[in-house]
């Protein structure tokens, strides 16, 4: 959302001599990333073509921790042909640098744009991007716990309390208090498990045309099931964006594209109802305790709970959509 | 600083097709501009070709009355081979066009980076290029009052009162009430006028190296006294950032760089002193009444006055720095 980490012209070059990638440009702050900075950077190479990156500052130690997973996981994506950006390493091999005390790291720039009203072509292809980021990461080395499972859902809501939900909505305790637990009591574990993005809003994938250009922004990726990245990605692609239109169409392209690339098991399928209700928790979760605690006027917008308590309610009454 | 309209790729890409710019590739905001909206446009022209662009939504109804001014300017100085970003005109030859009641206009991206840290080099060359600007703007047609000329400085200073200066710095109020209408009753009216940046902060120069290879930000342009210019950019370039420091070898090599293309009269000469007092004073006046009015935790990151009463107090002190 913003540019925290203010670098000036003469660190940047600097920094960017420290890469095999030519002369600085130009380098504009990106208004992208929640908790990190981006630049936008031009360099001019040998041949005097000139090349694009985006360099990102990760403004939060957590993140650098698992740095090591997401960056490595962009490469082994990328080297398997997704349409994911690799990290540039600099020359002493390594994929991130240490600049004022935080992790910075040169990614490549994919072409692209991000839509805001999909067509169910766009789905489709969503779809697909998805399933292939699923099988290409089978040989991933790496894990990553999902710091945004169950258990986070019942501290973040429980942190909540019921009034805090009851003052952002009069009805949203009570879908919470029904829901919760209904959810964590039946949440899966024998289901297939997959390097997921568990993140892939359209805010999140670059396209030009109907084609997927870029899949961007994995710092949620994490080992968790695979069917459940496909519930979050359905909450995130088939309603309007205050939840309370379902576009059938949408979905039906979504979940075609995903399994015309990695059919789904019986029991995968029969799960969706439940993890499309568990992705919904995940972000009113999240949504909810965000409302609840940030300061009026913080740099941050706040993002409606109740788009994805509606989404919930639809999953709830309506399993059949993935019938 | 932020991007206030958010347009989605549909509305950005059948607005880039009102250009003759080729395809939409690209649209990411930046973190640039304090009242308007930038994004950083890529296309794929006829031939292939990526080209780059700054898409601007401006944000106030003030800024767009004056567009023809600005974006004529820009043209006219471009046009004359000043390091200046040209606009493109639409398919119907408009320099702007309107989406969602706002203005918009498709700019050229120019490359380079603002320095942080101006080198002597780089301070001569900003000299002349702030020179060439002056000199090229002679034979264009539009006219602009300075908004900013010292009847806003006492409307400001006046809003922020004797007790609102006290609480920014005990000191403020009688270097306000000293420097203020000293500075007022000796403006001189008879110096050669031009077409004037009015706001040349590194932020605003792009370099490479020692080259100038932009000029940007054209919104505060108007018409008014070369030499006031020239003292706006020296309060600019020659202080650090607190303004506690004053570097003599970047104003040296800034007016002389000036001078080598436009010599200043003698009467410019023998003004700079008092036109550097009003320098520091503009800014003064819109950092003081900001910081008194801006709500603790806004947007906008308040700047402090008192990095501009130093510099007042610098000037009033040492008349022979311009001598």
């Amino acid at each position: 959302m913003a540019v925290y980490t203010q670098l000036g012209a003469e660190e940047l070059g600097s920094l960017i001599g420290e890469f095999d990638v030519g002369t600085l440009r130009s380098a504009k702050g990106i208004a992208e990333g929640v908790s990190n900075s981006n630049w936008l950077i031009e360099t001019t190479g040998a041949q005097g073509h000139e090349q694009h990156f985006i360099l990102t500052v990760y403004e939060e130690r957590t993140e650098a921790r698992d740095l090591p997973f997401f960056l490595g996981l962009m490469d082994h994506l990328a080297d398997h042909g997704c349409p994911v950006p690799a990290t540039i390493h600099d020359r002493a091999g390594q994929a991130f640098r240490e600049v004022r005390g935080k992790a910075v790291a040169l990614i490549e720039f994919l072409p692209g744009v991000s839509v805001s009203a999909p067509t169910a072509g766009q789905a489709r292809a969503v779809g697909g991007a998805l399933a292939r980021i699923h099988l290409a990461g089978a040989d991933f080395t790496l894990e990553r716990a999902n710091g945004m499972g169950p258990a986070a859902w019942q501290d973040l809501l429980g942190g909540c309390g019921h009034d805090g939900l009851v003052s952002i909505d009069p009805a949203l305790a009570a879908i919470v208090e029904r829901e919760l637990p209904a959810v964590i009591a039946a949440w899966p574990e024998d289901l297939p498990r997959a390097v997921i993005h568990a993140d892939l809003f359209p805010d999140n994938v670059l396209m030009l045309g109907d084609e997927v250009s870029g899949l961007i922004d994995f710092y949620f990726a994490c080992t968790d099931l695979a069917a459940y990245d496909v519930a979050v990605t359905h909450a995130a692609w088939c309603f309007d964006a205050t939840g309370s239109r379902f576009d059938p169409v949408l979905s039906a392209a979504l979940l075609e594209g995903y399994q015309a690339v990695r059919p789904l098991s019986g029991a995968e399928q029969a799960a969706l109802p439940l993890l499309a209700r568990g992705a919904a928790l995940r972000f009113l979760a999240t949504r909810a305790y965000d409302w609840l605690n940030t300061p009026d006027g913080a740099l941050v917008t706040r993002k409606d709970p109740m788009a994805f308590a509606r989404r919930l309610e639809f999953y709830s009454a309506n399993p059949a959509v993935f019938a």
